[in-house]
């Protein structure tokens, strides 16, 4: 039988040919965060594109429970064993089967290299979904990289393996999306300049003096962004964007000296990259993380969404050079990129643990630079070359911030 | 005999495959014009890259003469036979020799298609550049269009010969060619909405009321850029911003409906894409034409300038809505965009006319759009296939306007 082409059935062929894209099955680590939460709200978006493989969650038993009953991930991986059990129960009761529920570190490297995930989610908190994103690359898994300090940490080690895999890494930081994004434009050896928008946080106009006063209170109500506690903090100290810029140096292979942060109180331009032939290209958008989550998910394309920014409403942009004497954080930050290795890997664990003290009033807000200075100078130059010396770095880090915040 | 990958010989290997660069032959259309000059001294500044194959200016003599002397380029056309005779005689004067003398719209057309021109910059103003543009896109030439009218008034059979023939082209007008790099960043499928920024004139914020009683004086002093004349008063009534959006359609492939503008004081954005995801990318840099002329000659690579914009020095931004009470001449845009074909040539060509008339005080600055719209009342629907039914369209939409402006 001979078809026209000009027959309704090429109705069909389109559809076929959309069937055809392929369907691509998420590991989703750090799946009850707030990253994690948006990652699933895509999935729920596009069914059609995006699946659900696995889960790795943390200690939000209720949450993980509902996902996996939702979802039908092919696996979930829980903190502990205990939790891992509750979960196999809870399963069991409202008859859900082909769960494999696993725990721990290993349990979240299982579920990041799971023979049926096609892109990784990096999204749990500080350096414990190191070892997961690190195996995922090693896996040869594309990575949604939603966790800074994987970069800040190991990224010498992890671009390294990306490399050698051919494995892309796809920045879910709304700065390091929107400089992704505007790379596309030129050549790597054309970039001149990232800049950084910074939102400069609660503080930016604070005098100086006030400073050691500053009360964690004032310090978690950020302008702009409503986030977990440890990055508002980050955000007031500015050493959230020191850790940003680390992560360029890293992600986008440049030196500290070609990364630069401009502070932009409206945080509607995300990030900015200068090209050497003068041209600056910017990212513009709304300040919601689902976009740069659907930017890494459904690279290099660009799927409709409803993520739309008023352009017509918009109405005034300011730009202002970042105050390093209210912000040591930033001086102490290019210090640390400046070094590599065991430096950064120590101004992010001495900042974690000195924000913790801060919150719980043990230190006073400028206590927090502070300690980080004190652990950065007794920090020997190393370049940890495994995870596990990474691992030890981190904790002798956190040993001596400890000491100095008690 | 074996070379060792590390000898200091890699270093001439480097010289060499630079060395191996292709040089860019020009064919300059319109070299005594501001475009032309600045072409010309991109050549002076990358002297190993680009070489001058064909210049065509108008009248002015003397720099024809200079620019032939410093260049000996193999042909230079002028306006008219008796211009080419004083040339030919003011060369062999010099000594100079080898330079081919032609004349006319055919002098013009040899330039363009001369068989040692790699690449066409299409600086000519008006219409006069458009057989020449047109014939170097039948021979397959690059061509960097610093032309809007080309655009406006044969955009259709432009754009249709370039597609056919496979030849790339590259805006140079500043706004296009932000939006041409802001393309890069996505499939122009994923395009939602071109914004074009407009410095919104000298008379921005004039009332209304105000507006019959604007000299000429007053409407050639343009807030941020030194351009010529027509452009100059185009600017103050924005249908240089309304000839924009109907190139912008042509280039781009897009309806007037995904074409916006938004007005931007500061000249500094030079216009931004709105992507179907809901980022939004923006283009910043100087005000120098040298920018986008170097980006079309050199695309897709970037040379290093030393056109840099000082983004530490950028303070604020602002954007609005453009009024179309003050600018009629917006809203007629829209609809000749919308009619395509001789609405945009009437529009192009009508208020070439009402300018001319406005300068020379025979019209109030509000006469111009009144005259504009009654051109566009009198056009036939049309769409013209050929550049003579083009050129034939012009002619008469300039004749109606005539009437009307005496």
């Amino acid at each position: 039988m001979v078809r026209s082409t000009h027959s309704p059935s090429v109705l069909t062929d389109h559809r076929f040919w959309n069937d055809l894209k392929p369907l691509k099955r998420l590991a989703i680590l750090g799946s009850t965060g707030s990253i994690g939460q948006s990652t699933l709200s895509i999935v729920e978006q596009f069914p059609e594109r995006y699946s659900v493989a696995t889960l790795a969650a943390g200690r939000n038993l209720d949450e993980a429970c509902a996902q996996a009953v939702r979802w039908r991930p092919k696996m979930v991986s829980l903190a502990t064993e205990e939790l891992a059990a509750q979960l196999t129960s809870r399963l069991r009761q409202a008859g859900v089967s082909g769960v494999e529920v696993v725990h721990g570190v290993e349990g979240t490297v299982a579920c990041a290299t799971h023979s049926e995930a096609d892109f990784v989610v990096s999204a749990i908190v500080g350096v414990a979904g190191l070892e997961a994103t690190h195996a995922a690359i090693l896996a040869g898994k594309p990575v949604g990289l939603a966790n800074k300090e994987c970069m800040v940490a190991a990224g010498e080690i992890l671009t390294a393996a990306a490399r050698r895999h051919n494995v892309p890494i796809l920045p879910i930081d709304s700065e390091h999306n929107a400089v992704h994004q505007c790379m596309r434009v030129g050549a790597y050896s054309e970039v001149k300049t990232i800049w950084l928008t910074a939102s400069g946080g609660p503080f930016r106009q604070t005098p100086l003096d006030r400073f050691p006063g500053i009360t964690p209170e004032q310090a978690l109500k950020h302008p702009t962004w409503v986030m977990g506690r440890r990055i508002t903090i980050d955000s007031a100290t500015m050493l959230n964007k020191g850790l940003e810029i680390i992560e360029a140096c890293r992600l986008f292979d440049v030196p500290p000296a070609k990364v630069r942060v401009t502070v932009h109180p409206q945080s509607t331009v995300h990030s900015l990259v200068e090209y050497v032939d003068g041209s600056i290209l910017a990212q513009i958008s709304v300040t919601d993380m689902r976009l740069p989550i659907l930017y890494a998910l459904a690279y290099p394309e660009r799927p409709a969404s409803t993520l739309t920014f008023d352009l017509a409403a918009l109405r005034h942009l300011d730009f202002e050079e970042p105050d390093f004497k209210r912000f040591p954080c930033l001086r102490l930050a290019y210090e640390a990129a400046e070094k590599g290795g065991a430096h950064c890997i120590a101004l992010n664990a001495s900042d974690e643990v000195a924000v913790e003290a801060f919150l719980d009033r043990r230190i006073p807000f400028t206590g927090i630079p502070d300690t980080i200075e004190k652990v950065l100078a007794s920090t020997p130059e190393a370049h940890p070359a495994t995870i596990a010396e990474v691992l030890a770095a981190d904790r002798q880090a956190r040993e001596r911030a400890a000491q100095l915040v008690s």
